[in-house]
């Protein structure tokens, strides 16, 4: 991970919106109405802002900065490209593939637990899911800069890929009609397919796995945090292979 | 669990502290300065807070409510005395000992985990411990009414207890040297000792456990969270057990 300086107000303005911002530097007294807005929006955010003197900022950037300069840590995030070439590299990989999980903290402890369990690399779904902010990286507890990670627009078709490439997709499903997790051989080339915190897994990507598992309940409440149950698959995947 | 109904500045003030209100009615115009600061603390929490007229405060309660009527649930937690009590009744019991969760949400995920698990009992301690607070309940999913929660002082005295009753206590620990959750035989009668977030079990606590184990990690990341690694004892006690 590279941190960057960027500047000017839409620049950072669309940084922090996409959680790519760790620092602000932002003009204390102005009467740039879109300045003032950026203020309001960094005031929501849990971005670290500092409000300085023209002076401070001229100092942090030589560039026509318009009020505000940021510094953007950015994120090693391989396309799909990338994934079918690395995929053929791989010895027996274990994959948590991430679809639509919302909850900035929950995808940070999905990647916390999948760089604990040794995972080979993770697959995020481009859209409806949550960006890695600020909260993503400070729940994973530094597993962002760890892992190998992969953004896909169409899931879909990155579970074919994966598929040819002689990896077994198992997606995780709450319905007791799959199979129990600890009654199936999980120690090969395996993917685990995790769905989002409410829905589930999509229709479309549930009928592209090769099985479906599920963690086996023995109380009233009959659904875990998805990051728990990311948890628990992972661990069963490590515990079977160790 | 059940709900109540109660009145007046200090006694709602106090229930919103400590998390047990789940909605309040408020007069919507005051000059009485606490009631105004009363106003300013429920802003500030997650408690489902009703603005009102004077007669609509008048039909919820016939009391002098000054100005303020809250509903409160009512958990039922055990103490010390009546776990003494239940132990000799529980057969093969799978036992949860969270020792000083602070953390509201993580508390809540452990309670759902445990639910999930089907464990026996979760005992709690009073001290340094996060309030169930209406975070807690949400997180929970409802499992903070199903379980079978009790709250002890001393902590290390309640584990002297549970092992008089024939219950291996295993402590969770991050190093090495405990040994391996996966070569750990839970099928008995155990209960499973999670620490604070932070700083682990506390030194008294761990001296008192039968045992110390550990998640076996495969990564960089040397920890998970609190509430996965619950999850991840838990069900693997439940793996053996089924």
């Amino acid at each position: 991970m590279t941190a960057q300086i960027i500047f000017g107000i839409h620049a950072v303005e669309n940084a922090v919106k996409s959680g790519q911002v760790t620092e602000v530097w932002i003009l204390r007294e102005s009467k740039n109405q879109r300045l003032n807005k950026l203020k309001q929006l960094l005031d929501k955010s849990e971005v670290n802002s500092h409000w300085v003197a023209p002076a401070d900022l001229d100092k942090l950037c030589t560039e026509k900065h318009q009020g505000v300069v940021a510094k953007v840590e950015h994120l090693q995030i391989h396309g799909e490209k990338q994934l079918k070439e690395q995929l053929d590299t791989w010895q027996n990989p274990l994959l948590l593939i991430l679809d639509s999980i919302e909850d900035p903290r929950n995808l940070g402890a999905c990647l916390r637990s999948a760089d604990a369990a040794g995972v080979t690399a993770v697959i995020i779904t481009k859209n409806q899911s949550a960006p890695i902010t600020a909260v993503t990286r400070t729940t994973a507890a530094g597993a962002v800069d760890n892992l190998n990670l992969f953004q896909v627009s169409n899931l879909a078709r990155a579970i074919e890929t994966i598929k040819q490439a002689g990896v077994w997709v198992y997606g995780t499903d709450c319905s007791e009609r799959s199979q129990s997790l600890f009654q199936t051989d999980l120690s090969g080339a395996v993917a685990i397919v995790m769905g989002n915190e409410g829905k589930g897994l999509r229709h479309l990507v549930k009928e592209k796995c090769d099985h479906l598992i599920h963690i086996p309940m023995a109380g009233e409440v009959q659904s875990l945090n998805v990051s728990v149950a990311t948890g628990v698959t992972l661990f069963e995947v490590l515990r079977q292979r160790l």
